[in-house]
């Protein structure tokens, strides 16, 4: 199903995804879903996509207008004026890329082609900002009431976001962060899986601080993934003991009704 | 949306449910979703209940005869001989109560009248069972490899049971399990509130051990709710800290193609 975050922090944004790609249980994939392009200096524009594969992927073949030879190519992102511009570009492409798929197919094709966006990043001489982009090609922005977006199986890992989560956290804090609630995600549901993406962007950068490709076998995440289990052990020890006490109500009939 | 779990130790049963019913975000109302039947010294039978609610209180209806005056009425699920054969009672009744609604309002009741029951207690002479039965009126079991079952919105509150479950641990480690599980989920779903209610039946027990509804005021609730959260981010602080490191990858070109 997917899992993606998009987080913003006083100091920039931090990204993660996975990549597991499925056509039924019995046929999955790994497929990045964590794009980005660069103009130093100038802009950084992140995004991360759920749903139907081939849709997300001409959405991003659009945008990068492979539909050209390479010499003719001009991604039309690296031009906008704002970043809410390029959330209404990736949305409009995101809604066309569905409906057609969609008329394509008659009655079949009845939501099987749908997908969302979480998208970021900061054009120079503006702030960084987050948008989390629907099918419908429509958005919404991240503020400080709601600092981050989630998508695809999101309701396991969201707990620990929001009770972990700090705007002034440190980029370090918030990758251990967001580990977590990819393991908790990743142990959850089988339709999620590794490797997982990180990104890091520093606000003011332009440029991608950190990336990386974090696979099963990585020594950290392994750390995580094991003393986290052994963390929340302990930090339910700590909360105090309940007792029977005496029972106040006397056990209630069943219906109360005649 | 409902979130009840039922759970089964050494010791014997742990149920918790919640109250919340509602017909749309306006109109919300306090039903209680626990039940219970007990023959001193020969049996103990307790459901919760998730789904329509017109049905399931149909099915509690039926279950106590209440269609027949009061001196008329026999509930057979007192003379079952095995809680298999309850089970099999129970969930023929949800099966025919959601078909018959369903039958009634033709294609305008499709899918609108669904629900699921967990079953669980003990008859002398035989182990304490618990059961999750589906509204097709079939079931599962649980086993030591999965001793406990919940309905509704289950994926918030699952992680914790998962990690803090042992079967041989105390009742009341059991109900603070609990409460950390309804804590999570009341916190992420509109849909599930209080009062809750929390039932303990004793392995030979043949009636409940402890019953008690925790409105929302309940002092020892509100200490979890707000101890577990700071818990949770002690937890949280002492796992290790990630660190950027030697970045080992370049950064990856979006799609690879051309």
């Amino acid at each position: 199903m997917t899992y993606c975050v998009g987080m913003m922090l006083d100091k920039g944004l931090v990204l993660m995804s996975d990549t597991r790609t499925n056509s039924g249980v019995d046929n999955i994939s790994v497929f990045r879903k964590m794009f980005y392009w660069s103009v130093p200096g100038d802009r950084i524009i992140a995004l991360m996509t759920a749903g139907n594969l081939a849709t997300t992927q001409a959405v991003i073949s659009q945008l990068e207008e492979r539909t050209k030879t390479p010499s003719e190519r001009h991604n039309s992102l690296l031009e906008a004026p704002t970043m809410f511009q390029v959330a209404a570009e990736v949305g409009r492409l995101l809604r066309e890329t569905i409906q057609n798929s969609q008329s394509d197919n008659g009655q079949n094709g009845e939501g099987r082609f749908t997908a969302s966006i979480i998208l970021c990043g900061q054009i120079n001489g503006m702030e960084p900002r987050l948008f989390m982009i629907y099918p419908e090609g429509n958005f919404i922005e991240a503020t400080s009431d709601t600092p981050f977006f989630q998508i695809g199986e999101t309701k396991y890992g969201r707990p620990i976001i929001l009770r972990g989560y700090e705007r002034d956290m440190s980029f370090e804090d918030a990758v251990k962060l967001l580990m977590v609630s990819f393991d908790s995600t990743l142990k959850a549901n089988l339709s999620v899986g590794m490797p997982l993406d990180v990104m890091v962007i520093a606000r003011d950068g332009f440029g991608p601080l950190h990336v990386r490709r974090v696979h099963a076998e990585d020594a950290y995440f392994q750390s995580i993934s094991s003393n986290w289990g052994n963390a929340l052990k302990s930090a339910f020890d700590s909360l105090p003991d309940y007792s029977f006490g005496a029972d106040r109500e006397p056990p209630p009939a069943n219906l109360e009704l005649s």
